[in-house]
């Protein structure tokens, strides 16, 4: 097990490519793409997004202090990595990508209507870092497509065919490993073989 | 695309099970799993674990002010599940599950030597959200394991075998669907077809 030993790098992963939509003072809406994204805090439900300020973005949310983040498909994958690149000042890219414009029930700005999971934050404090801004928000209302719903009533989400990103590779997510406490419900739990 | 509304819940997906380890002051080290952890700013590098004030490690955290962020794999995802259930008040994990403790090159906290990556990390502040604190630190340190280096000195990150973690169950990752950018690398780029 030899190691090297590099600078600082962006090396966490796999991250969330999750697509954050807002809309501005008069509506207008864009969708920006945000790796640097997660939850932050089970109860209240509290989650956090890195933008940089030269993102079109970056100036509707700090001004509306709302966004949705909308979770990525596989379908969505192509879109999201789109958004990701381009920039809402020069597309529409609602129009352009063919997205479901869907009303949110808590905040203005709208939700991806093709997105299986949507969650309408509200901002709570933003702090400067570097070439990143920290938006601290609270989950005001999330939103789920009924599709993923079993007949048991669960929401399927592991079905949805959620996308990771890994080093500047989008990926599909494989076979389920096991569940949360699984090391310690085995006979030998929590042992390495 | 019907939707159904729910109160506010995590459901921010894939995110990445990490191991974090720790040392307190004097030397006795922990290793916990969090799953509320990701890159907040690209330069400098910095990230973000949330952690509950009841884990063992907090406290330790909190005193040092220093811990490593380990990237767990698919042959770690059995040990990475039972650092998230089980408390180091109680065992050794590094002993129990025989993990490598690996001496880190900028903080005192140790690292593991099976994970691919390891981030050494200083924490610069800690906000206080609810159910658990937010830890904003700079990564100081990289190491890898050259495992992972191809012919070409290309570190291969989505060889690894890294795991996400979905809503309570942990997963593999799967096929490549793209690079950043190619939705408009492509001739029809960023159209969805």
């Amino acid at each position: 097990m030899a190691r090297q030993y590099w600078r600082p790098s962006n090396m966490l992963y796999p991250v969330p490519p999750v697509m954050i939509s807002c809309a501005d003072e008069d509506g207008k809406s864009n969708i920006m793409t945000a790796a640097w994204a997660g939850t932050i805090c089970s109860d209240p439900v509290m989650v956090s997004v890195s933008i940089r300020p030269e993102r079109y973005s970056h100036g509707i949310i700090s001004r509306t202090r709302e966004f949705v983040i909308n979770l990525t498909t596989q379908e969505l994958a192509r879109a999201a990595d789109f958004c990701g690149v381009r920039s809402g000042r020069e597309v529409d890219k609602f129009a352009l990508l063919h997205l479901t414009k869907l009303p949110s029930r808590r905040v203005k700005a709208p939700s991806i209507g093709e997105s299986p999971v949507c969650l309408e934050c509200v901002v709570e404090k933003i702090e400067k870092l570097g070439t990143h801004d920290l938006f601290i928000a609270r989950v005001v209302q999330v939103s789920v497509d009924e599709r993923y719903l079993d007949e048991k009533g669960r929401f399927a989400l592991e079905d949805a065919g959620l996308v990771a990103y890994v080093h500047g590779a989008y990926l599909s997510l494989g076979k389920k490993l096991g569940t949360f406490g699984f090391s310690v419900r085995k006979k030998r739990g929590g042992r390495k073989k």
